[in-house]
Parts: structure tokens; C-alpha cells; sequence
């Protein structure tokens, strides 16, 4: 599952350049089952299989060290969000646990530090989410990408990126906006923050409810709400 | 990047039965350059690089169908939910466009059907989340998931999954419920639904904001709130 991840661009590089080490830990080995099953029917009764907390436990034991970080992955989870990258990027060691179509024991929970869901949709497993995790914390390592990306990342500074053109100046009847064309960088930064905020004002209100408004910030707003008819 | 994805159990599974086709086009192959670029440096400045509006326009050009569904996976996207897995499951064919790095040219909007982010966190490239619609979508799919399971999913009832167990009964000191093990299916029923409840509502009642609840849920959810101090 992991192999065409691990081997492609950053988090290759990450790895060789030594700025990451990834193990994958099968937890099948920690089964004490001659069919070394690691998942039972639920009690009670319901569709599906249920990993044991006796496998979990034996996995982590053999497995975690005081600077572990154990993150079961979840639906059930918290939501992550790139602040939890910024804060993950800086542990010495996480470890993910990822289920294969299956639920976790709940006693499991009690053996993680951490419960984690990428969205509220249902995956066959955790090793998606455990890829979308890694990648967005390898990046963040990763001296590849500039500090300057970072910062401009989108949700870095709580909003969506402003809209981004390039080459060709014209197709298909568009053009990029003029601004961005005349070199006026005092212009240009205005356009960006303006930019970024109408995005969010119309598609993500819900980022920007609990935001602390800079002054200039609060002017662009006012002039995007009367553009757009929302007065 | 999709190699190991596409080689793991379900998704195999799904492709090898005929279930769903996947096809991964390089639109390198659409860049009209010598050197095959497909982005360029972002107008106005900045850092990172932009993917080329016209390189995604003739792509698609070559590659949609009527039937196609394009989605752009952005960030700036709209929030992918379960209720979106179950209407891309319903359609002919659909489009995801993934960058890597790098952000798109505005004016590639115009040419898609929907942009999709999985979430506020920042990813090197469009693969992952690509890969988690997929999946999401594929599960829904595949019979070998029957259809008792999908109806059992997080989400499916707008409620966190409720705690599962499974053998060994007692472990660490610590019992599954009693509920589960004595076989009175209404009292299960009740359980499950009253623990999926409860999770919800302490961990995520964001999702419960708009939900229209039975009586039964309501007079679950008052009895929950006693139990756990919240009136």
C-alpha cells in the first residue's frame, strides 16, 4: 500500500537526505493465533471484524519509546488540521495506527495518545490517512521547500490561497488580472490578501468566524462584501 | 505515487472484477513545450510554481466524455463528505486533477466540475486525497463490502460509530460491556445507538447541529447528558 508513496519525490528524498525515517510495523507479527489473526466479530453482533486490544497493546509495547506519539486513525478522531501538522512536525517519533475495513477494539483507545480522523467520509482503511499525515508533516521537514512556500501555504495564515495565474497572459478569451502584471508589489500584495479573503468570505465562512481582524483587513472585507452583493 | 494503492486488496479487487476502471494520464504528455513543463512561475511573484491553465484545458479536451465528472483537488475545494462518496458513486466516469507542489492557474476553475479539498491541512500534491476519493468511492462500490456494513459506517447515520469489542472479553482489566455478551438484541440496539450518541455529541456535536432526531434519540440524549454532568 505504501510502496508507491515512500518511493516518490519528497518523501523519498525526505528519507534519503535522512530528514525522515519511516518503518512499517506489520502488527499481524503481535497475533498469538497460529493464523496470526489480529481482528475477532464483534460481541454483540453487527457486520464486519473488530482489531483486538491485546494485539494493539503487544504491537505498542514492543514498539513505542518514551518520545512516542501513538495516533490511532479514526472516523471517530479529531478532525486534523494543518495547526496539528505544525505541532506534529516538531515530536521526535509518531507512530500511526492504521485498521484494514475494520474497527478498533475501544480498549485500544486506551492505549494511544492521540485519536485521529482526516474527514467525515469512511475509508477501507488507515493507510490513506495515514499518508495524507505524513506527507503533510515530511513537507514541513523538509528543507526542499522553501520557508516561504510554508507561509504561503493555504490555511496558514486561516485562509484560502489567493488566486495564483501564470503564462499564458491570455487564453481562451481570460486574462490574468492587471494587477499582477505591473510589478507594483504594494499592489500586489493587496490583491493577494483581498483575494485570499473573498475566497473564504464565499466559500469557507466557517474559517474565518473565530479570526482576529487586522484594520486593512476589516477595509478589503467591507469593499468585497459590497462587490459581491452581500451588504 | 499510485502503484501500491492501486495493487492493494479492495482496489485490486474491485479492478480485477470489473467493478471500476482506473486510469492514470500523465498530463505531461498535454504540455505544448519542448521540455514538457506543465507550470511556470506565478504572475506577480511569489513562491512555488502554478500549473498552466492551457496544459489542463487540453488534457481534459482529449480525455472527458460526456459523462465525465471533473474535480480539481484544491484546498480551496469544497469539503469532501460521506454524502459526496455516495453521489460519486452513482456516476459514469470521473475526472480527479491532481497537482503536485504546486497550486493551478485560476483560470483552470472554469474548465472543471468541482473543486473537492479533504481537509484544512496542506499536502505536497493532489495524489493522497485522489486516492482517498477513490477508495471512498470504490468501497461503495465493491460487493465484497455488503451492504449491511455500509448502512453500520460512521457517518452513514450522521453519527461517530459506536464503541466496538471483541474477544478477549476481559483484558487489562478491563470488560466488555455487559450489554454485548448476553444476546437480547433490543437492549444491543439500544446500546449502540444511545453509544454512538454519546460519542457524538462529546467529541463532534458539530454533526449533530442539523440532525432531526426520533424520540428515541431525544430521550437517549437527555439521559446521556445526566450521565455525563452536561445539563
Amino acid at each position: 500500500m505504501f510502496s508507491g508513496f515512500l518511493s516518490e519525490s519528497i518523501i523519498k528524498r525526505s528519507i534519503d537526505k535522512g530528514v525522515v525515517e519511516i518503518e512499517l510495523i506489520d502488527y499481524r507479527a503481535y497475533s498469538n493465533d497460529k493464523h496470526n489473526h489480529v481482528d475477532d466479530t464483534p460481541c454483540g453482533g453487527g457486520a464486519g471484524m473488530v482489531i483486538k486490544c491485546d494485539v494493539i497493546d503487544r504491537a505498542l509495547k514492543a514498539n513505542r519509546s518514551d518520545n512516542s506519539y501513538v495516533c490511532l486513525m479514526t472516523p471517530q478522531g479529531r478532525p486534523y488540521k494543518q495547526e496539528m501538522a505544525l505541532e506534529f512536525a516538531k515530536k521526535e517519533e509518531i507512530i500511526l495506527i492504521c485498521g484494514h475495513y475494520e474497527g478498533f477494539d475501544e480498549r485500544v483507545r486506551d492505549y494511544v495518545d492521540d485519536e485521529i480522523s482526516i474527514g467525515d467520509f469512511v475509508l477501507t482503511g488507515g493507510e490513506v490517512p495515514a499518508m495524507a499525515i505524513s506527507d503533510s508533516i515530511i513537507r514541513l521537514l523538509d528543507d526542499a521547500i522553501t520557508k516561504e512556500s510554508h507561509e504561503d501555504d493555504s490555511f496558514s495564515y486561516g485562509l484560502l490561497e489567493y488566486p495564483q495565474y501564470t503564462r499564458p497572459i491570455e487564453y481562451n478569451g481570460k486574462s490574468v488580472p492587471e494587477v499582477l502584471l505591473n510589478g507594483n508589489h504594494k499592489l500586489i500584495r493587496e490583491y493577494h490578501l483581498k483575494e485570499a479573503l473573498r475566497k473564504t468570505l464565499l466559500r469557507r465562512p466557517d474559517l474565518l468566524e473565530n479570526r482576529e481582524f487586522t484594520k486593512e483587513e476589516i477595509k478589503l472585507l467591507n469593499e468585497i462584501k459590497k462587490e459581491e452583493g452581500l451588504e
